[in-house]
């Protein structure tokens, strides 16, 4: 096939989108892939069409090899389904509810465990049926509270979504394992460099989950990698390990200070060392005691928490949020602390907390044994040596501190860096939650009733467009990986000579017979012009039909290395042809 | 490839469903192409995404074969354009609205005439760009009254839409040629029976305008056809033929008669053809005046609108809400009878219409000297021999009469009969009433601006699929045309035996290895019930591997005809080639 730019659907820009912050939105955009329509909302003008289309065909392709069967959801779906599993109020703002004109509410789908749940129940009857793996390409709509970066974080949205329905665990195990290799795969023949992380399961709830991430530094997720193994995760997933418990016995008897003036941790720890004390202190001896405010959907008040953590720690509020989701959390407020006066602000100790009935959960790290410095519910007051499991017993343990660069890997080898990606997959065993909520039975060899498993798996595939772009560009525009690319080969007539566009025709026509899709520069403007749009839209190959055919000579160039090659003009397509196929 | 019947996601239905009143619904529920998740709003099945998925390849072509580019845009859009153009209040209760979490409003896209308009302004400017057409395969929503018929009617629904762009007439006229010759192209291939009739514009403004119908007794539109040529139109869109005008000074003088209870024009006729005035009447010498109210979309008040039209005819109320659209038509209730003492009901005539300034539009049979009886304005009253042109004088044509069978063919060749359709296709030449909302010119060769004229073309393409169903089955079940049928062969293994199995496979495998697409009845079932559902699927050729196979004989049957070949098992997969590729 050749396209030609001379009637081609698309004006490349020479300035960046003014609202474009990463590469990928300045570049998609300025090489005429895409145009933004409104928030989150963007068209797909022909080059960029294209690559959808490769994406979703590779996409397809491997699902189809792991025996998934497509089919396809309205976008616009009921309310009852999703009221059904809570979600319609779990999702909050995030979804967008309409009404029809009967007054009847309905949603615009943001994933679709609901209706497969409902469409299984509706065929299957038999475990003789099970198992089935249904999977769908779609257009998702998400109310995102701050779309961003072109088609990287968008409202509306294309992903592949599927879902696996099992009879038992080790059914969801093995429909989890094909999906996790037929995600390897297809972000292999993509070529997107990436990880794979354990997750936290957002509103979906349930049990294993991984996520795939590219590899990115703009991108808005936050993983870790250990330095001495292959472990890595989503840093709301990792697991602090807790060091052993110690005896209590031979501890000291903890006794309270007067520690004027010392509301934060930094003016505590001097106080303490020009104290006298005979010890050295640091800001990890002492317990912090944070207080925020939990909201669970639907219910109308909050209640308080309380978080205990080494006090050289932060709060990490993504892993806080993540760990009590579908909670809401917020912080206290004056009128909160005027309700509560037992909360002494900067000397807030687990005695006044227990002894109110507040919520009291401690990070990993403050085991049984561990002695700690913190507030004595007092003004300027400051208990020390108090120790957990002897003066203090938590209500339980919220891993939801910060996890820094250094901390051990929680596998036991190495240490933590952190690095950032885009999230591209995320596969999940669901478990039974959808198939509790709509009575998902098959009836089992001994006619009685076995509740289905089911897992669910998506990627993003109009993601992954800028998730290729954000990895693989420079300066001068985009370089598509072979698979993905808008066209085979961009051949640039580079010349106004009739003989050169008779010659750049020629030579398209040869390649398009071979198989190849062409892409031809056949317009009538500058070679400089030509050359930097090549650059810019990115096809890999690049032919440059100049002056040098009159001597029976092109040029092939290699839009990724820059390197340049003549090549008789009687072997190009040959050459191309090797080139293109590898 | 090779779809085994064993795993495929398909569960055929003995009965049809409770909501189902045409064929095409009945058939795609009972054989397991779709499955209604709400009103208007279905889900593909596998089978069924196959069918959909074909149409859309060969409308892909057939665009590309005509240089339209494809792009695509969100279903969900911003509000501004649609003001722009008026069409956010004219759809009315349509358009599904909605409001993101910032309050901004949205709308799912019914058609987008306003975002190809503003892109092509985005991308363009100067005369050299165009003409340019882009289409794209597009999930739609419109917020149907009465969703019926499956996917006949839906609320969310595939379409293609395209749109040219060029700078001058005969340039719109070109694309609008290219566009009908390529529907004519598609439907072709389909396999569908159509009428291309003259049509109506709906809600988009414009002039020259044409719809495919597919003809189907279960359609929603009444077409008229000749009888004496190829003319067919829109009810809505036909044009009465007016009678030649006639001179007045030899007209008898309008007298006013004393019809006592008159108020209908039966009784009416009955009266005067006893009154003894010397000749005979018939209700098409009557002029009867309807009343109607008038509302504009977004004006608060309505207005009076009487129509007056031979007595033997009423007003065809489609053809009036097609005639004065997007204004609204309401009846008079009591309170506008009483609002207005000079309506007589029963006795309505143009000179109390006139007189009241009402405006006052007329039959194109009702020409310039043409005599009628009709209401003197005055209860029991009525007026004979009142002459258009001398005794009134309308303000204007209101071509709105019932069509009836056996009326003249406008085009003067026989007479018309009805038929009924659904409407597949619809081209239509916009004009520049989007590019003159959206001040799209581009810059002439002279350096002035050219205002660019627009057509919009479209195709329902998921309604496709049912009208396909609707043209194309009997009382066992579907018959798909080669082109949309979910697979080449429908291979059924006709016994348990493991032979029969192996057979089965065999031949499976090697038409699909010849590259044809295989439907293979692997289960367990009985020969009986695979029979059954092999006819309700409707692949367009059967392969039976059955008891004949000992003998070295499988037998092929079509599925449209019923006729039944036998041949030998080593011929089988070169006659089934011969078969499908015709």
């Amino acid at each position: 096939m050749i396209t030609r730019m001379s009637s081609l659907f698309l004006r490349t820009l020479r300035e960046d989108p003014a609202d474009a912050e990463v590469p990928s939105h300045k570049l998609l955009v300025r090489a005429g892939y895409v145009r933004r329509v409104a928030p989150g909302g963007y068209s797909w003008l022909p080059l960029g069409l294209r690559v959808l289309r490769k994406i979703e065909r590779v996409v397809r392709e491997e699902m189809e090899a792991i025996g998934a069967q497509e089919i396809h959801f309205p976008a616009l779906l009921p309310r009852e389904p999703y009221e059904a599993t809570n979600r319609w109020t779990e999702y909050g703002p995030t979804l967008f509810r309409l009404k029809d004109r009967k007054g009847a509410d309905y949603l615009l789908g943001p994933t679709h465990e609901e209706l497969f749940a409902l469409t299984v129940k509706g065929e299957y009857a038999s475990y003789k049926d099970y198992p089935v793996t249904l999977y769908q390409v779609q257009t998702k709509y998400r109310d995102e509270a701050r779309p961003r970066a072109g088609i990287l974080r968008g409202r509306e949205f294309v992903m592949k979504d599927s879902y696996s329905f099992d009879l038992d665990d080790e059914g969801l195990a093995e429909s989890y394992r094909k999906h996790r290799e037929a995600y390897i795969k297809v972000f292999g023949r993509l070529g997107v460099e990436y990880v794979i992380v354990s997750a936290t399961s957002g509103a979906m709830g349930g049990s294993a989950s991984e996520e795939f991430l590219a590899v990115a530094p703009t991108g808005e997720d936050t993983f870790v990698r250990s330095t001495g193994s292959d472990y890595a995760a989503n840093v709301e997933a990792v697991v602090t390990p807790a060091p052993a418990e110690q005896p209590v016995e031979d501890k000291p008897a903890a006794q309270v200070h007067h520690t004027p003036n010392t509301p934060t941790i930094e003016s505590l720890v001097d106080f303490l060392n020009g104290a006298g004390l005979g010890r050295e202190f640091t800001a990890a001896d002492t317990l912090k005691n944070v207080l925020v405010k939990l909201t669970r959907p639907g219910a109308g008040e909050s209640e308080l928490l309380a978080i205990g953590l080494p006090g050289d720690r932060e709060v990490d509020f993504k892993r806080l949020e993540a760990a009590v989701e579908p909670a809401e959390v917020s912080m206290l407020d004056e009128a909160d602390f005027t309700r509560n006066p037992f909360l002494v602000k900067g000397y807030i100790g687990p005695g006044a907390l227990q002894a109110n009935g507040v919520r009291y959960l401690v990070d990993p790290r403050v085991v049984r044994g561990t002695a700690w410095v913190t507030g004595a519910d007092k003004a300027d007051h400051h208990v020390v040596d108090l120790v957990q499991g002897r003066d203090f017993t938590p209500d339980g343990v919220l891993d939801v501190a910060e996890v820094r660069e250094g901390d051990p890997s929680p596998d036991g080898a190495g240490v933590l860096v952190a690095a950032r990606g885009i999230e591209i997959g995320h596969i999940f065993q669901l478990g039974r939650k959808y198939a509790d909520a709509f009575g998902l039975d098959a009836l089992g060899p001994d006619g009685k009733p076995v509740r289905i498993t089911m897992g669910s798996y998506g990627i993003g595939v109009s993601r992954l467009v800028a998730v290729i772009a954000e990895q693989s560009h420079d300066d001068r525009g985009l370089i598509w990986p072979r698979n993905v690319a808008p066209a085979d080969v961009h051949v640039v007539v580079a010349g106004k000579d009739e003989t050169l566009l008779a010659g750049g025709e020629r030579l398209a026509g040869e390649l398009a017979e071979a198989g190849l899709d062409v892409l031809l520069d056949d317009r009538k403007a500058s070679p400089g012009v030509k050359f930097a749009d090549a650059e810019l839209i990115g096809v890999p190959t690049i032919l440059v039909v100049g002056r040098g055919l009159a001597n029976g000579l092109v040029e092939v160039k290699d839009r990724r290395t820059g390197e340049r090659v003549e090549v008789p003009v009687d072997d190009a397509v040959r050459h191309l042809l090797d080139v293109v196929r590898g």
